[in-house]
């Protein structure tokens, strides 16, 4: 067997064998074929597809690159909740505490960010002392003693799957459903995870265009899920603003903890809900998603979702003070209000530029390695369907650099869609597929 | 601009512009884009082709790569020929004294050998002495005084196209047409051709499938030509056997010095009699192609090209005592007869598999850094159409390392195809076309 017939193999549409896709996602890991010679198999694939088997085969290859966890010597019902992603998505780390609160644990295994989608991991690590490289062990104890824990992917789980998500993005078939599928899969099968709900953001900002696309990447994971032996459901989530108020770190984390105590944006909650209910459903069989949202909501209300956070970031060794004042949380020396030159309706928030302009900031990475400036980011003070007026603030920019302000400010003015006419439907939430 | 943006519209079939042409090879020339970007580039265009404008801009761009070369100065009748790749051809050693000494100038910049065909720079430099790391200003000087010189293409003519015919080679699309048309004619255009003499090699140990191909791959280059004020013609030949007795440095090198001096085998001196004349016909617009083929023999009878090809090694700094007398290039210190078990005429011999035995013996290069064993090859005892009896010998094995013999015997014998039924064509030059 050798790379360059798998690579012609890929170009005639020829269907792959398990063998032939073992050698390759073998040799991939071991740096054993180049980066060139890969970047030719995916890019055949984005153009000539892959095949159910094909996927499968990827995928479990791809999971067994590296560790593989295996959850149920601690429950059959830990869910798994994974985006596409999204700027300024907080929703993870949201749920994770609000489901385990009412007794569904969550085991979250995440990833840094890269590129516009923040990275779950380096949001929690803005709480001083947050520790997410944690041993396989230390995740399962604390999963059992409370019920959440959140552990870095890193290196250990489907490394595969690492350098095939790097290459994707820079040869551009990121959008490419085979590919994507088999990577989230990888991912969920490495990490042990039974029932998962995937939520699947669509729109400018994200790789997958429209919700017809979203659609078919949706019934695609469902039905790997069932060759896999897992429950697999889909919200499908509109990206035609960034979620919440906030893009940046310290910025975020500040937000999420104004969530728990119930201040939350609306878009923001109706995605919670959406997500949450769904996971519930999975965890509990109650497919009342109405009933279930009524929980999540009860589990801030009642403050009990807020204290499971506290628990969940104390055990990970963070600094709760800074949970109980936000305050605490190092602050950009500069905040730039950018006004509004238009009157009317805020139609919709370019995410895609809004989390380019936060990168710009210094607020993500655009490689690997890169370094984060934890205060810098970004604030939306309108959001889609607000009334605007001229001189009205759109947003806010947090920097310590002058020299980005005027540059930034241009561009994030234009980012904001500004129409005369009504909306007739801002909802974030477009379907719910099981 | 930018390289996903083109990347993506290959991915969609579209026409790329001459700037978006330009960019990606000036990024790659310049290592600012990665192997893996370029090679999806490369693959994409290996599925879905090229105008006639876009390989037109790729041939330019490659060619403005690096140095040009004007021989306008020097004449309007200098004749390039070039080969797609064979193996044991010394047709272009034997060529460019051949012409040169009818008075037809040869301006030769060729390549080191990579992978099974030889490079013919580094055939010559088994001549002690021999240089071929030439400037523009001395390659023309020799031109002008002798009218032959060779050198070294290196990184100075067209670097784009060296990177892309490594990634071509490495992901397995160096057989992609419009890719091979674009590299070849790049070269061309560096190297200030306007009459070319391509060689198509066909047939196993080539990228060029068959006589089809070869075919597609002549008709396209004519077209290139004449977009760009070339004449070009081209010569198909067969690789249903390596080129003449010899694979190996200093043995091609020996057995090019027999040829001039007129022991020559009978497909080598097919091929050079088919390409010269063609040659001769570009050059003096005589277009009788078997009094131009009289005029090569003539040359080699004469003793007139064994005497340019002595000056042309002086010239470029060779000891020419080695042609004078052949018995001093140094030998390997084994020679291996390989015997026939199979009575019979001989067929066809696997040119890939001789090709890739020479290289595993130490004749030859898979990596652009390889080391190269000069005194190491094969020779060729029984051609095609050769009658061969049980005991006889094949082929012979020339090597200084023991542990090597065995496996390269059992595999030479392979190589060689024995039929008992009469073979209706053993043609080693299939078609010219102008």
């Amino acid at each position: 067997m050798d790379i360059k017939t798998i690579i012609r193999k890929k170009r005639k549409s020829g269907e792959l064998t398990r063998d032939e896709i073992r050698y390759f996602v073998g040799k991939l890991t071991k740096g054993e074929i180049s980066e060139a010679q890969a970047a030719a198999v995916l890019s055949y694939i984005a153009m000539n597809g892959l095949t159910e088997d094909e996927i499968l085969n990827l995928s479990t290859a791809m999971a067994e690159s590296g560790d593989m966890i295996d959850l149920s010597d601690i429950s059959d019902n830990i869910v798994d909740k994974h985006a596409t992603g999204g700027v300024g998505d907080k929703a993870t780390i949201l749920l994770m505490p609000i489901l385990a609160s009412l007794g569904i644990p969550v085991a979250k295994i995440s990833n840094r960010g890269y590129g516009i989608s923040g990275g779950t991991i380096d949001k929690l690590e803005s709480i001083p002392g947050f520790k997410t490289d944690l041993s396989i062990s230390e995740f399962k104890n604390n999963l059992k003693n409370i019920g959440v824990c959140i552990m870095n992917q890193g290196l250990n789980f489907a490394p595969a799957e690492g350098k095939i998500y790097k290459l994707r993005n820079e040869i551009a078939c990121e959008n490419s459903l085979p590919i994507v599928a088999a990577s989230l899969m990888s991912l969920k099968i490495a990490t042990g995870s039974n029932k998962i709900v995937f939520d699947i953001t669509c729109g400018k900002g994200t790789y997958i265009s429209d919700k017809e696309e979203a659609r078919r990447l949706s019934k695609l994971l469902i039905k790997l899920g069932k060759c896999l032996g897992k429950e697999v459901a889909c919200v499908i989530t509109n990206m035609n603003q960034p979620i919440g108020y906030s893009i940046g770190h310290n910025l975020e984390i500040k937000e999420t903890i104004m969530a728990l105590k119930g201040v939350i944006a609306e878009d923001l909650g109706d995605v919670v809900e959406a997500l949450g209910s769904t996971m519930i459903a999975l965890a509990t069989n109650n497919n009342d998603l109405n009933a279930n949202a009524k929980m999540i909501k009860e589990a801030i209300k009642s403050g009990k979702a807020y204290e499971k956070f506290k628990q969940m970031v104390e055990m990970q060794h963070g600094d709760i003070s800074f949970i109980e004042n936000p305050e605490l949380f190092e602050k950009s020396s500069r905040t730039i209000p950018v006004l509004s030159t238009d009157k009317g309706i805020v139609e919709s928030i370019d995410a895609d530029m809004i989390g380019s302009l936060a990168i710009y900031l210094g607020a993500g990475r655009m490689k690997e390695e890169g370094k984060i400036n934890r205060t810098a980011g970004i604030t939306i003070n309108k959001k889609v369907g607000d009334n605007v007026n001229v001189g009205e603030t759109l947003a806010y920019i947090y920097t310590d650099d002058n020299s980005k302000v005027s540059g930034t400010a241009q561009n994030l003015k234009d980012a904001f869609k500004i129409t005369t006419k009504k909306l007739t439907n801002k909802s974030k939430v477009l379907e719910i597929i099981k």
